[in-house]
């Protein structure tokens, strides 16, 4: 941590300053500059029980200094986040996802291997779930997607089948050997999800909700963490540090696009966030261009975009008839779409040394 | 709802949405323009048990509509909230709180006089709780703020006393009269707050966290819903509709900044939504500089404008001692600070005639 | 372009808009729903020599309705902009560009093959200029990109060698029969870059310099227009209008980032721009990662999204010692990473069955 | 500047980082911490003809070296600008611009006094403007905007009058003895501007055109500097100081909004920008609330908060018949609201301790 003081600031205002740090247990190095005085903040203990106590210093000290008299500003020099960096974990995390279906009977998500997740945005009926695991299957999806609980913006607008539709991607699940990737939108469904799901599904609105993410830290189910939809990746990769803390590791980071300015599209999606956090974490990540987008036309063109960044895999909606969807239709691909996406993913897969899990 | 079809489709494309409106119980009127046709869909029934059904059409009808062949845009004619709405609502909604220390023995929120909230961040010690509740009473607050749950973007981040600090925050409130405010943070905890505090607050985070606003909408406690971080004042409303749609007509509206490319600034608040607000709905709304800002120095501004723009009351972070605040200690203001900000801001308050509510 | 009328609208609100329209030599129909009554506004003739008055309607009529009382809101129904819609003009628009190196003696932007254009973000020297120009060429770039005016945020940064930068890139010009591509800043000098340059490029900041697009406009030279960086898609499109208006229809839209709240990244790529561009308008697109992500690392990974998502052409920074640059040193790639880089680029491309324009 | 290392970095790395800045007059002070290695580097020579160098270090140096192996980021410490900060130049500056119409001859904008400066967004006829001159002075106004150059965002809008409503504007000064503001767009009409009116206006697209701002600064006009749509605080007071480096010190800057995600607004004011300006520079500020929203019914509140703020004047849209006005109508007051809105602008000015100028 490095202080800032401003350049009319006083002897006493840098004294104040340092006997705030030696309150702390840290020690400040003032150095006087042309302008201005810069005091340099270094070790220190980290608060008991916290993984190396995040460069050994509590991160409301630094608030607490900004408002002192004389600071101009405080420089951070270390990391928020540990269990989820790359400086302290320098190989690659693989997420073990077991699917009956594959011949190895399990999927690992991170590893050198591209996974395909499709299906519908939400559960409507068991014949829309069954017509699309089916197809998306035959096409070379491993994981079904499907949403039993779902977040709507309007009061008024489907929230989703709930438990019954757990059951039937249960149920799909027993049929075609795909792994099941469901949201779970509280804490107190995290026990019942899990029984049904092979991955729980933090969605963009939730990636704040802290208490679901320490419940779903309390178990070892895969996670896929999507990001906020205004989510720096440093708060990003802090929520994910959130589930790691309580001890699963099994964190899978999804893009899914965020709120700019733009309104042609849903969002905007971040493409560079994959190859950012490839090098900042060992997290895998996969991406979401159905969200990401929120138009059936730009999924092709942002799934390829997505596999050329280096994504680890993909989550698709598919929808026998989207034109009749309950949800988000106009996102989500045909199947014929899909068949038709599926060669031209496989091609860029390939351009860059990688391939997709198969059965 | 009115469909905009491409300038190059055909009378099968408009065939095939008049087709799909007809099965959702709708009508389509189609009028042929120089370059292309739009179609208008007037009226229709909506979902039972809604409230009149959002003008009669349900919204993913038109998502679906969006993605249909020969489709350009689908333009939205009615609002998508409509308890929230002062269309269907023209009076001011005013909600009042139990204050045991103020004459009348309870305060309007929303009514011709403006509310001054204030208190600590963070409830950290009875010490701390006492003498800040104490302050702010002298000066003018008649309802006390204080988080015994915190949200904390980092998990080593401190996250408030839990339970002990409700206690703590019910303990001032027997000695001083005031009413409490208080975060609550997830459904499970909603029955347990609701015994302590006067006040729900749903914090930025949680505003689209679904299943804790139908919680809160089940009680009949006021609830102060804080704008999300990256919310539209659509969304915000919509989140007040889930509340409304329960039952509780208890809310108010908290602008609390959001977020853009600006990095001086934690937040960058919106004024205007105060303006906004009031002319899209009944509800009442007031501000939070110092979450909005995240600067001790722009607080007393930010109130000022706040005022001056109509708002109904200020939510402002007071510690006796900020440099050794647990949580944003540089976003409070000293109690002299606060002091000083009390006589401005009721000046502004008159000069747009009303005044703060006084014991 | 239909008007909205508020539920709380009566007759002589209606009557008053209809009476506006009149006088602009407009009809409207109104339609009467459930909850209130749309007028639909149909045909009109545009301003004398405008290409079709835009749908017929002048924007402003609509911005004028707007404020009307009784009015809730305008919506439009065509897009602004025509010479540059796909809609009025199905066929991809191909640029042309002359480059003595090519056996052919030109190279086509916006057709089957994608254009590698490279070079230093800023010219600095002869020894640097043709040094790189060489090493690009070798590699595959056809195009030598190099900015002798540049803007710089600071008044105290490097502005570019000017006149004599253009110099320079002539001389590499005849040196290696590579087209050269340079910005042009302001409206007096267009002439003089004209002669020194193959394509004029109009930088992030200029592109709603509207006096520097009708400059720009009048000539015959290709045009590479960066999007603004807060520019929605639509503005950008319209930018691109000014310049086809004036009858320069040699238009190379340049996708380069825009700002979001993402600090780690200097700007936010927005690779969805590409497809979406391809679908609204008939210009060539190509695409910036080096401005794009402002960081070497990441100039690679969003090449090839780029491509994947069905770019033109990429525009890529190369600095034989980037460490010693100028200008922009953090992004420019080293000889050693465009080489790598570019068989990368291929192999994307040729996974979507295009190939590099070779010589 | 200080240079943070990655954790994973070597000894090389820091001698490299080391050397870079030897070369470049700059001594690197290492510390090694617990994690990681930080270099201070403190005073350094700035280029001849700067201002002091801007804390002597080149800010390209900086981007350089984050380029480097090894190298996290680099932390800036001292500010970019020098001349438009209140470090130093501690005391406000006050702007004069000679109002006949006023018994002393002329305003200050930026001393105690406020200024209301309004009239037509866009010059349209001599009884437009003369219609709206005089009902405006008469409540107070004694600044009269109005423009005669237009950035239109079609190519099909209308631009304004040109030379002529400078002459108009001309001639209303000297029927009501106001000053005179307008846009200028382009270097090569600066000094016809100047003939005509007594304070530049730089619009927002054009807030970072460099070549018009060096323009602007070789002549000792009056400058109203606005915000550009996605502009930091820190990019702005860098185009102010552009103007300020060439020597022309009357540069005011003016908050007209900024770019965010919210639609209802055209954009989102930032008021807080008000004192924070006030924190950071020493220039006066002034507010637009007519742009800065968009809507005719914000702009009396976001007067008003604006005054509560802080600010030094305003810049208000006013039209004798707004549902007739050429552009902008939507925000544009009628002359009836404009002066409802002058006697509680003045209460407000009054509640913190100002007033406004008067003749």
């Amino acid at each position: 941590m490095i202080v800032v003081m401003k350049a009319s600031s006083n002897n006493e205002n840098v004294q104040q300053v340092l006997t705030f740090l030696g309150k702390h247990g840290l020690t400040g190095h003032p150095s006087e500059g042309v302008e201005r005085t810069v005091i340099g903040v270094l070790g220190g203990v980290g608060p008991s029980g916290t993984p190396g106590g995040i460069g050994g210093i509590n991160p409301s000290i630094g608030e607490s200094i900004e408002g002192m008299p004389g600071v101009e500003s405080v420089l951070r020099v270390s990391k928020p986040y540990k269990l989820a960096s790359r400086e302290f974990h320098p190989e690659d995390t693989i997420v073990n996802i077991p699917v009956p279906y594959v011949s190895s009977g399990s999927v690992g998500v991170g590893g050198s291997e591209v996974v395909m997740m499709a299906g519908p945005c939400t559960v409507e009926s068991e014949q829309q779930l069954m017509t699309t695991a089916e197809a998306v299957r035959k096409e070379g999806a491993v994981i079904l997607r499907g949403g039993a609980f779902k977040p709507s913006t309007s009061p008024y607008g489907f929230r989703g089948l709930g438990e019954e539709g757990l059951k039937l991607l249960a149920k799909a699940r027993s049929e075609f050997g795909m792994a099941i990737i469901t949201e779970v939108m509280t804490p107190t469904d995290v026990a019942m999800v899990s029984e049904y799901a092979d991955i729980l599904q933090i969605g963009t609105r939730n990636m704040q909700n802290y208490i679901l993410l320490d419940e779903v830290g309390r178990t070892q189910k895969p996670v896929v963490l999507k990001r906020g939809m205004s989510a720096t990746i440093e708060e990003w990769l802090l929520a994910a540090e959130y589930i790691l803390a309580h001890g699963n590791r099994n964190v899978i980071l999804c893009e899914r696009g965020i709120r700019t300015f733009e309104k042609i599209t849903r969002n905007t999606m971040d493409i560079s966030a994959i190859p950012l956090i490839k090098t900042l974490s060992h997290l895998p990540i996969i991406s979401d261009p159905s969200q990401g987008t929120g138009r059936r036309d730009l999924v092709g063109p942002m799934s390829l975009a997505s596999l050329a960044a280096g994504t680890d895999g993909l989550l698709i909606e598919v929808h026998p008839n989207p034109d009749e969807a309950l949800k988000d239709g106009a996102q989500s691909l045909t199947i014929e779409q899909f068949r038709e996406l599926m060669p031209q993913a496989e091609a860029i897969a390939s351009a860059i040394g990688r391939k997709f899990v198969k059965a």
